[in-house]
């Protein structure tokens, strides 16, 4: 199954809020619903936020009564800005929503004819996640030794794309290939992607793993009892400089101070060449209820008035990155040049 | 209130398993229920934890049954290691005890007189605290500009000691002063003294604070939003390396990176001058409980077969360390030498 598939007219996706206790599928019928569910993180991870805006602007192509294709073009393009605010860092979004529209501006024929445009770039963008992630995998298996224990920070697998992973599908890879690897699994606070669903993800695979808190990362690193780290990206800057699920930097720079190869996994999809650093890159800001509401063995975490703040996002800048595993292959510094030839060569 | 304290024959703690929800105070009436409470942390903090352990012996000279001061003080030697074994990685516990023990091997008289002076001193060494924190709050206050935001990790007031605290003293010190200040405390996973115990104690004192998940810290630092990183010590090597709670040193390299200065507020009791260097220092691992037993928002968080691990505590490497805060002032690099003249000087 996919995480998020296109079924009976309908966008549909796992509920990723509820796992790892209840496995449940949502439809959604309207694009409102889908920026939504962006915002409130039924889906997450970059490449799957970039598939489920694109089938939502499918499903705005239904929605709309118009009968002209100019018509119907405005009612999208309303559509598209909708979803593209539904959050703010992840270039996919945009990126995903951009190449639709793109499609649908220059198809042919009559309003019913651009609306299965529109959804067959929609299932394009689907198809290719998959298809991109495995190339991915393949480029960064290549980087996994026999034995080796790898940091893993957030959620980079089937849930955070269409299907298979980044990160997390490059760790799949290596598995697949017979490498006997170890996870340690970054619990990911505050909205605990990692404890909920990469271990969740990772017992299904049957690949070892033990979660630790994110601040327990640096403690493995300068024991040598970690020999690599993976992460995923929302945004990639022409720079090499890469956004990511807080806390991301931290770990980089544990890597960094104790010699261990630190490799973001990111389809082309999340570079920005239009972003000249990753100090460009928009974070955002999320409520602070997901900090505090938090339970403990039965209890009630922070007190009644407790205060908090809520940055979804840091930016690791490119002098703590070993290398950038893309589909075109792994880049190296300088990334700059690199990058660009990675994302133009195409 | 102190956190723990002498009153009718027993030993009194704050029990800081519960807080913030409640605020109940446990009765001890043996040493074998101490060690257990130390090692199930009704009372934590290294300073709060020595105090509680000579309280303990105290108790272990009521129990014991023996008449000569010979038998008393095998009884009480047997007594010091059961509590000495309780947890490893805070030298304040065996510090606390080889004083009282010091103290008892040279008190003359009978076997009540030898009872009365292991509980003086076990007295002495909570006054002491008290008095050591309000000086370390001076020294360090000095340091705090008005308008600074401090990051905070772990739990380090009044909860963490007997009473005022290390370096939740010194921004109490400096709040006092009439400095306008502002932390970011670090929830502090996986036991959350940052978010249970730091928060509670900063509503009290009316100073202002947010919470923050760990892994912001760095985004805030990058960001030029914080001046100052405040943290307690477990143990500090001979060389300047601090033992802290997990994740001080992934706060350290991201001070460190953005050039925040970086303080441990340390009693000389916490000094340990025996050990060359951090990486001597043994590293308790508690229950993976501790880390997979979170709900959010009301569901249980990891999958029902998830493993963990639960590194309690790390090191800091000196080289990350702007300063040092003790009772006898602020010790500056090289920590080697001026560290040494600070313990043996007083």
């Amino acid at each position: 199954m996919r995480t998020v598939f296109w079924e009976e007219n309908q966008l549909k996706m796992i509920d990723q809020r509820i796992l790892p206790g209840r496995l449940e599928i949502l439809a959604y019928t309207d694009h409102k619903s889908v920026a939504q569910a962006i915002r409130d993180m039924v889906v997450r991870g970059a490449p799957a936020i970039g598939a489920a805006a694109a089938f939502g602007l499918a499903l705005a192509g239904y929605e709309s009564a118009s009968t002209s294709t100019p018509d119907l073009l405005a009612d999208l393009r309303a559509a598209s800005n909708v979803l593209k605010s539904a959050r703010p860092t992840a270039v996919n979004l945009a990126w995903a929503l951009d190449r639709v529209m793109r499609v649908a501006s220059s198809a042919n024929g009559n309003a019913d004819d651009l609306r299965a445009a529109v959804l067959d770039e929609a299932q394009r963008i689907a198809d290719e996640d998959v298809e991109i992630n495995k190339r991915m995998g393949e480029h960064g298996a290549a980087l996994i030794n026999d034995g080796d224990t790898i940091i893993h920070h957030c959620n980079t697998g089937a849930l955070a794309t269409v299907d298979w992973g980044t990160a997390l599908g490059v760790i799949r890879t290596a598995h697949e290939q017979g490498k006997r690897i170890h996870v340690l699994v970054d619990e990911t606070r505050p909205r605990l992607q990692g404890s909920r669903l990469t271990a969740w993800e990772l017992e299904q695979y049957g690949i070892p793993y033990e979660i630790i808190s994110d601040n327990m990362a640096g403690y493995f690193l300068k024991a040598g009892k970690a020999q690599k780290c993976l992460v995923g990206s929302d945004r990639t800057a022409a720079n090499g400089d890469v956004a990511n699920k807080i806390g991301t930097y931290m770990l980089a720079l544990a890597a960094h101070d104790n010699g261990v190869p630190f490799y973001p996994v990111v389809p082309i999809s999340t570079i920005d060449l239009s972003l000249a650093s990753g100090d460009l890159i928009p974070i955002e800001e999320r409520d602070p209820q997901e900090v505090l509401g938090l339970e403990f063995m039965g209890e009630r975490v922070t007190p009644p008035n407790a205060k908090a703040r809520n940055i979804a996002f840091d930016v690791t800048p490119h002098r703590l990155i070993t290398g950038i595993v893309t589909e075109n292959g792994v880049i190296y510094p300088p990334f700059e040049i690199n990058l660009k030839k990675a994302v133009l060569g195409q």
